[in-house]
């Protein structure tokens, strides 16, 4: 992945939210619109609400679909905050093939679907100095 | 602050670390080039060093600086992650006006100095919903 300085390679900042109704006002109050639309993505245990940043960048709101989900869990044991950051890639499996050559600690042995039908995965905080890395390929691309 | 799609209105995603020298390999390694330059900005306590994400965001690496500065503070109770978020605004003064009508709390009475010669200050993390928000305007603007 080299970032395209025409385009931005930041996918979305993703903030783990306890009710997205409620958080969303911060960033309206600063001025950002969010999507009508409500994702739900069941094997993330997560709904999705999405603010623009620029034309491909976005602030995703998480809040827990479900019991017991991965931000259940996280904000039970962190609060509210940052969750993760996102970066788009082109092709998932090359990138984290070379990740792990690399060292990387992934989540997924294989890319799971994201938000937006996206082919995700993720690089453990403990690879990248306590940072949640998505990689995320938009599906159509390959 | 009204998001211009022509120009992110993101200006960095800061991420506290105990290194930048060891810290910014893992953003190497998924394809970002840091600019050589080290600013300290000792007012934050803080060193700092950016990675471009596109052509006006940044990834901010922030390590401590001297003693007892708020990274310090925050590796210490936190470990190293996202520490904040920074959105671009014309006017610091007119929006944290703004915002504190609106109910936000504000780490400074009046905007500081921060990174780069901006004028910036801090919404606290309780009025966000956990995430704390750096506003910077450019000096020069006004």
């Amino acid at each position: 992945m080299i970032p395209d300085l025409n385009d931005s390679v930041l996918d979305h900042i993703a903030i783990a939210v306890n009710s997205i109704d409620v958080a969303k006002k911060t960033y309206e109050d600063l001025g950002f619109t969010f999507s009508e639309e409500r994702e739900v993505v069941k094997e993330q245990g997560v709904t999705t609400a999405f603010a623009k940043i620029d034309h491909t960048a976005n602030i995703e709101l998480l809040e827990p679909y479900g019991e017991n989900g991965p931000i259940h869990k996280y904000l039970d044991k962190k609060g509210p905050g940052v969750h993760h950051l996102c970066f788009r890639v082109d092709d998932v499996k090359e990138t984290c093939a070379d990740l792990k050559k690399k060292g990387y600690i992934l989540l997924n042995e294989e890319p799971v679907k994201g938000a937006h039908n996206c082919l995700v995965n993720f690089i453990h905080p403990k690879s990248t100095g306590g940072v949640l890395i998505e990689v995320s390929q938009a599906q159509g691309d390959h």
